[in-house]
């Protein structure tokens, strides 16, 4: 047995049981490194079916009874409710236990925190899975979801080295590229490359629908719009949770790209075409370079990553 | 013998054959639709090309010798180019050939032209195939790049209907899906669509290419980020002139969006969670409607549709 496999969580309490949470847990049952799951959440018929589908070993309303025993607690809810959850979970637990979480902006989690423990808990990783699905809930849960996915650990000072390696390694047998960022360069750089295409995409269509000739501008849409409004099915309510949580960094992100989107603005006007010309350059030659970063990235994954980036 | 297969090209000349002149080209010889297709371009290397593999019949590298005699012109080259390439030809010919373009904005056209002709001559017929390929050139030509895909023909009240029935059905046999528009119409509707959505991509990687970070943010963007930064590979030359061409419709366009995008910086800087999840809703609701229209657009097609819309 290597040293990986030893790797087992005896008590593992997954809180809001959906896609990601269900997922996680089915990934560690697949790799023999779990012994009891256990869910909470408030609603009942997603507890069940989990319980049903053997994604989860059983459940309860109560936050209390799940947490108390759990080697690590995984906080799975969305953003905005898992600012409470963290809080609630670290009141009830002891050290022993390890708190984490898969939110998509951390920045918001840590102030939350902070506002009750000055300094932050030794027993808290903060985490984000990159993966996601079009579909949703514990039914469309499935082992190999963070497959060549990456997760970004976000360790504070205070984070005890135990917790980390313990929640890296658990990311790691789910099949996860583990990377370890400072809280504030992970919602810079989630700001950057999803919450604020999200935001311009939903943008432009929502501006488009609101046209008279809304109708012809759909009809005669090819594959280039379709390509760049898809983000825009995405949840309104989880990523109107995403964008208030990641506010500071967005909106300074947004305000870099309409910056440079009104300078282009200016050149079209004046027919400066050097200038276009170089700034359509300059974007195909980063977009080809990191087009086959990300092509590397994806191959070896089958997941769609396009609704809890 | 139906009516549709008793169209008859007898010759056909195509100026500046790259991959939408050539794919006509070989749509046409396919259906047996054409006698002899004559090639007029600069790059004799590509007409060349193009003779060497079947795609035309001959070439020539001066422009009165292919279109004196041709039944049907098609100005395939560049944006910018056909401006001059259309008000040439039309001085050459006499009225009994018709002179059509496959350019991505009309106006600016239809304004070159005038200049000359202030009564716009009944043998021009404006037309633009939404189609295209990542790749380029006489040898991406194929004889099916059009099939299910749509072609926009723009008719004036100066246009003679034979001349537009020949383009419409010439397009028909190669596959297409042929629609009549306004030119303002056209190109008001493919600044939302195709114009507006490149002009964003190219924005935003050229803001994001250019922070001290941008390692970090092109290595953890997911598959939201590619695809919705597809658009920014597109050949910068080809839509440099196709913003410059179409610069009053795309600025009206853009101005309509910038100015949703500043309503909705508004709104996230003062928290305004109702007005988010609203804005992001209704483009959902319309991303989802449209999305199954754009997907049976697309069914029946194989190309995708990225760089020459």
């Amino acid at each position: 047995m290597s040293a990986e496999q030893s790797f087992f969580i005896r008590k593992l309490a997954i809180l809001g049981l959906g896609l990601i949470g269900g997922s996680l847990a089915k990934a560690l049952k697949a790799q023999q490194a779990v012994g009891e799951v256990m869910a909470f959440g408030h609603r009942e018929a997603s507890l069940k079916r989990g319980v049903e589908l053997g994604v989860v070993d059983s459940y309860s309303l109560n936050l209390a009874d799940i947490v108390k025993d759990a080697d690590v607690v995984v906080v799975a809810t969305p953003t905005i409710i898992a600012e409470k959850m963290l809080v609630d979970v670290l009141q009830l637990v002891s050290g022993k236990t390890i708190v984490t979480d898969v939110a998509s902006v951390k920045g918001n989690l840590l102030r939350a925190v902070n506002t009750h423990f000055p300094v932050s808990p030794a027993n808290l990783v903060l985490a984000h899975p990159i993966a996601g699905s079009e579909k949703s809930g514990v039914d469309a849960a499935k082992a190999d979801l963070f497959l060549a996915h990456r997760v970004i650990l976000t360790p504070l000072e205070s984070t005890s080295a135990d917790a980390l390696t313990t929640i890296r390694r658990m990311w790691q047998l789910a099949g996860a590229d583990v990377i370890d960022m400072p809280v504030d360069e992970h919602d810079s750089v989630l700001a950057a490359t999803s919450h604020l295409p999200h935001l311009l995409a939903y943008a432009l269509v929502d501006a488009l629908a609101g046209l008279p000739e809304q109708q012809a501008i759909f009809r005669f849409a090819a594959g280039g719009f379709r390509d760049f409004t898809r983000i825009a099915a995405s949840d309104p309510q989880m990523w109107h949770d995403i964008v208030l949580a990641n506010r500071d960094a967005l909106l300074n992100r947004l305000d870099q790209v309409t910056t440079r989107i009104a300078e282009l603005r200016d050149q079209i006007a004046a027919g400066d075409g050097e200038s276009i010309k170089a700034c359509f350059a300059r974007a195909k030659t980063a977009r080809d370079t990191f087009g086959s970063m990300l092509a590397d990235q994806q191959k070896t994954s089958n997941n769609s990553s396009i609704s809890h980036e």
